[in-house]
C-alpha cells in the first residue's frame, strides 16, 4: 500500500502530459474526491466495476478513476482497457501507480502492448521494464515487431538485456522459455537464520521465496528447502540437514506442456529447470504452468473440432481471425468427403433399386461418433501422460472389447428400430435380408471406428506429429468411407443388388 | 528427512504382522542391504523405477523396497499400487514410514484406499487418518461405504470427526466442499515478529502458510498478508499496516469451477472461503484447484464428444466401465439420426432420379464440422467465463460474418471441384442446376450449423443445463436433418424433380 502511494506521486510529478496537470488540479481537491470515491458504486465482492470505472473516463474525472483502479486487481484492470476507446489507453495507463502499470502490462494482449509502448516516453517504457520479471521481459520481446524490440532493449540495463537474451535463446515451447530467472539460491552451509536474513533482503525483486534452491559451488542443484521448513526447523540449523535432496527438476530443453503436467502430478508451486549438467538456470511457477495448461486445453478443444488455435479471447477475435482459423480445416474435410461421394456414386444402381439410401446417415454419425470417442479418449490419455505407443496392444483388446459391447447392443436396437418405427409405423418397404445388412453394417463400422479411433492417434503420435491435429479430424472421413464400403459391399452379397 | 527417518522406526515397532518380523530381521543388515539399495537402478531423473520396484516386491526384499520408496514422490508410488497385485497392497503400504504413507494414501483411488482400510487395523487406521489434512478426510468420508464411514469416524479424534461433518454439509462441486480449514489466522493488531511467531508454531499442521489471513473478533475476513510481505516488513511493524485489505475471495457455495477460473484469472496460491455474512471458513489451496481444473477439462472432452465423464485413468478403467460410459450416447444420437434417415426416404423419388446421393456425405460432414466448430468455441467460451447470455447478439452478428465467409469460400471451391473432379474426372452426369444446388446449399447449411453452433449453448445454459452436454451432441444430427431439408427442397424447386 506505502509503496504503491509513493509511487502515485511520482508519476504524478513526472508526466507532463495535459493529464498530469488534470491531476494535479485534482490533487488540490484530493480529500473531497476521495469521499466521493467510496461514494461511488464500486464493484460487486470480488473484482472491479467496469461499467463505472468507464464512466469516469468519459467524464475525465480521473482523480476517482485513479482511486477505484488503485484497489484492483491488475487483471481487472486489463479487462477494462479492452473496453477502452484506443485513444485513452494512454491517459489511463499513466493514471496507475508504476508498479501496478507494470502488472497490468503484463496482462494485456500484444496488440495493446504494442499500441501503449508506441505511445510511452523512453522514461516511461524503463519505468515499466524496470518492474517486469524477466520471464515477462522476455515474452514481451519474442511478440513485438523489430523496431520495438529496438527500442525496448534499448531501455533495459545491460545484465537485464543479457538475461532476456539468454531465455531468448531457448526454443519456444521448452520450459526454458517460460521460466524466470529470480529466484532464490542458498549455499548448504548456510543456517536457517542466514537464510531467512537472505530471503528478508532478496524477496522483493523475487517471483516466489516459498520454495528456495540449493546449489553448490558451480551451480549444480543439490536440494531444496521451502520457507515452510525454514519457519519449522532451530534457527541454527544448517541448510544441508534440512534440505530434502531428492528433487524434481525439470529440463531447459522440455517440453512446457510436460513441465505444467509435472506441476499437476506433483502438486508444486515451484519447479527448478537445470540444464544438461545440473546446473539450476531459473525455475517455473505455477500461474505460469497454470497458463500452459489452460493454452494447452483450448489448443486441444480447438483443433480436436477442427480449428486451428487462436490465442485472444472469443469476443476479442475478430470474424476474419475466425475464418482463418476455420476454414483450412473445413475446406480439406469437405474435399476429403468426395471419397465417400465416390463411393455412394459407385454403388449407385444398388441405391436406386432399395431403401438402403435411408440409412446413410445413421450409419456415417454413429460411426462418426464411436470413432471419435475412442479417438478423443486415447489422444487425452496421450497428452496427460496416462498412454504411450508401447501400451497400443493393452488399448487395442480393451476397446476391442468395447466395440463389440458397443456395436451389439446398437445393432440389436436397431434391428428392433428398423421393424417398428420404419417398416411398422412408417411403412417403408423393408425386408428382414435388408435390416440384416444394416445392423451387420452397423457392427462392423462401430468396429473398424473404434480400431481406428484407438490405433490413429497412437501411431501419428508416434511418428511425430500432433495426434489432435492429425488423427481427429480425418478420423470421421476415413469411418464415413469404411462403412459405406462395407454398407454395400454386404448389400451386393446379401441382396444381390 | 529425520522427521521421516522417526516414523520409520515407529512403524517398525508398531507394526506385528510377519512382515514386520522380515522387517526387523532385515534391519540387523540394515548397512549392507543399504548399500545394496544404491546399486539397485533407482528411477530415471524423477520419479520411481516402477519395475525395479515390482522386483523387490515379488522377491521380497522389503528393507531395499523401504529404502528406495522412502525417498520417492507419494504419486509416483500410489502407481506402483497399482501395479501390484491385490494381496501385497497391505504389505507395501505398511513399509511406507507414517507420513508418507499418508500422502501416498491420498494419491490412490476409492477402490484401493477401501482395500486398504479393510485391511487396516484401528490402530494402524488412526496413524492414517492423523495425517490427512481435512479437506481429504472429507473427501475419503463422502467416496467410502456406509460401513467403511463408520469405521473411518469412530478412528478420528471428536474435533475432526466435527470439521468432516461441516466440511460434508456443503454441496458437491461447492468451493465449501474443495476447501480445508487448516490455515493461518493472524490477528491485526499483531506485529511482524508475533505472526512469524505463530506461524512457526503452527506450521506443521498447515495446509499452507504462504497466505495468512486476518479477520476481527467474529471471523469476519479483513485482510491478507503473504509470508513475503512479513519478511518484507520491519520486525514491529503492525499487520494492520501491511495487510492488504481488498481481499479477493470466494463464497462457500460458490461452484468449484468458478473457483478454479478465480485461480487462473488472479495467480493466486491459495483463496480464502467465506460464509454469507463474510465469516472466514476456510481455504482452498492451487492444487485442488489445478486438480478441478484437470478434471472439468477432461469432463468436457467427454461430454462434447458424446461420452459421460469417468474419473478413472484409461488403462485402469474396464471396458465394462468405458462400455457403460458411451453407449447411452450412442443409442440416443441412433435414434435421433432416424429423422435425417425419414428425410432421406420422403425425398426418395427425387434421390433416384439424380445423382444428388453422392453429396450426401460432403454436405452431412460439412454442416457437422462447420456447427461444432461455432458450438466448441462458444461453449469453451461459456465455462471460462469469457461470454454470458446476455453476448448473445454479439456472438450471433460475429458467426453470421464468419458463416457467409466459410460457406461463400466453401461454395466456391465446391463448384470448381464437382466441374472439374466429379463432371470431368469422374464422369459423372452433372450438370451446372445440379451443381448450383450443391452449392447453395452447402451455404445454407454452413450459416445454419454456425447459427445453431453459437445459439443452442448459450440458450441451455440460460435454461440451467449443462450446454456440453445438451448442445455439443445434438448440433450434429439437428444440422444434418436441416442440411438434407435444404437439399431436396431445393432441389425440387431448381431441379423439378
Amino acid at each position: 500500500m506505502e509503496t504503491k502511494e509513493r509511487d502515485m506521486t511520482e508519476v504524478t510529478e513526472e508526466v507532463t502530459t495535459p493529464v498530469a496537470e488534470e491531476l494535479n488540479a485534482a490533487e488540490t481537491a484530493a480529500d473531497t474526491a476521495a469521499q466521493a470515491a467510496t461514494d461511488v458504486e464500486v464493484a460487486d465482492e470480488r473484482g472491479l466495476d467496469i461499467d463505472a470505472a468507464l464512466e469516469l473516463v468519459e467524464e475525465k474525472r480521473y482523480a476517482q478513476l485513479r482511486q477505484i483502479l488503485r484497489d484492483a486487481e491488475p487483471v481487472d484492470i486489463a479487462e477494462l482497457f479492452y473496453e477502452l476507446p484506443k485513444h485513452q489507453y494512454a491517459v489511463v495507463f499513466r493514471i496507475l501507480p508504476k508498479e501496478l502499470a507494470a502488472e497490468v502490462f503484463v496482462e494485456l494482449d500484444s496488440d495493446l502492448q504494442q499500441i501503449l509502448i508506441e505511445s510511452f516516453s523512453d522514461l516511461e517504457l524503463r519505468d515499466v521494464l524496470d518492474e517486469l520479471y524477466m520471464d515477462d521481459a522476455a515474452d514481451l520481446v519474442e511478440e513485438m515487431p523489430a523496431n520495438v524490440v529496438k527500442r525496448i532493449l534499448q531501455n533495459v540495463t545491460p545484465e537485464a538485456r543479457k538475461i532476456v537474451n539468454e531465455l531468448l535463446k531457448y526454443p519456444e515451447d521448452s520450459a526454458g522459455s517460460i521460466m524466470t530467472t529470480e529466484f532464490v539460491r542458498l549455499k548448504q552451509d548456510m543456517t536457517v537464520d542466514d537464510a531467512i536474513a537472505l530471503i528478508r533482503k532478496v524477496a522483493i525483486d523475487k517471483e516466489t521465496i516459498y520454495t528456495c534452491y540449493v546449489t553448490d559451488r558451480d551451480s549444480h542443484l543439490i536440494g531444496v528447502v521451502t520457507v515452510k521448513d525454514l519457519l519449522c526447523a532451530a534457527h541454527d540449523a544448517k541448510i544441508t540437514d534440512i534440505m530434502e535432496d531428492h528433487v524434481i527438476s525439470v529440463n531447459t530443453l522440455e517440453d512446457k506442456e510436460d513441465v505444467a503436467a509435472t506441476f499437476g502430478k506433483y502438486d508444486a508451486i515451484a519447479l527448478p529447470v537445470v540444464d544438461a549438467e545440473n546446473r539450476l538456470v531459473g525455475i517455473v511457477t505455477v500461474d505460469d504452468a497454470i497458463d500452459v495448461m489452460q493454452d494447452e486445453t483450448e489448443e486441444d478443444f480447438a483443433k480436436m473440432n477442427a480449428m486451428l488455435p487462436t490465442e485472444k479471447a472469443y469476443l476479442r477475435t475478430s470474424p476474419w481471425e475466425l475464418y482463418r482459423s476455420r476454414i483450412v480445416w473445413l475446406l480439406l474435410l469437405m474435399i476429403s468427403a468426395t471419397f465417400t461421394g465416390m463411393i455412394i456414386a459407385s454403388f449407385e444402381d444398388a441405391l436406386k433399386a432399395t431403401v438402403l439410401a435411408m440409412f446413410i446417415p445413421m450409419l456415417m454419425d454413429t460411426g462418426g461418433n464411436s470413432g471419435s470417442q475412442a479417438s478423443v479418449t486415447v489422444i487425452r490419455a496421450l497428452s496427460l501422460g496416462e498412454v504411450e505407443f508401447t501400451d497400443i496392444m493393452r488399448i487395442v483388446w480393451k476397446e476391442m472389447r468395447v466395440a463389440l459391447l458397443c456395436g451389439g447392443s446398437l445393432a440389436v436396437v436397431a434391428f428392433g428400430k428398423i421393424f417398428l418405427v420404419d417398416k411398422l409405423l412408417m411403412g417403408q418397404n423393408i425386408t428382414v435380408p435388408v435390416a440384416l445388412v444394416v445392423c451387420l453394417t452397423l457392427l462392423a463400422t462401430v468396429f473398424c471406428a473404434k480400431m481406428l479411433g484407438c490405433t490413429l492417434p497412437l501411431i501419428v503420435s508416434k511418428l511425430g506429429f500432433d495426434p489432435a491435429v492429425m488423427a481427429s479430424p480425418f478420423i470421421t472421413t476415413i469411418v464415413d468411407a469404411v462403412s459405406l464400403v462395407v454398407f454395400f459391399t454386404l448389400a451386393t452379397v446379401l441382396l444381390h443388388v
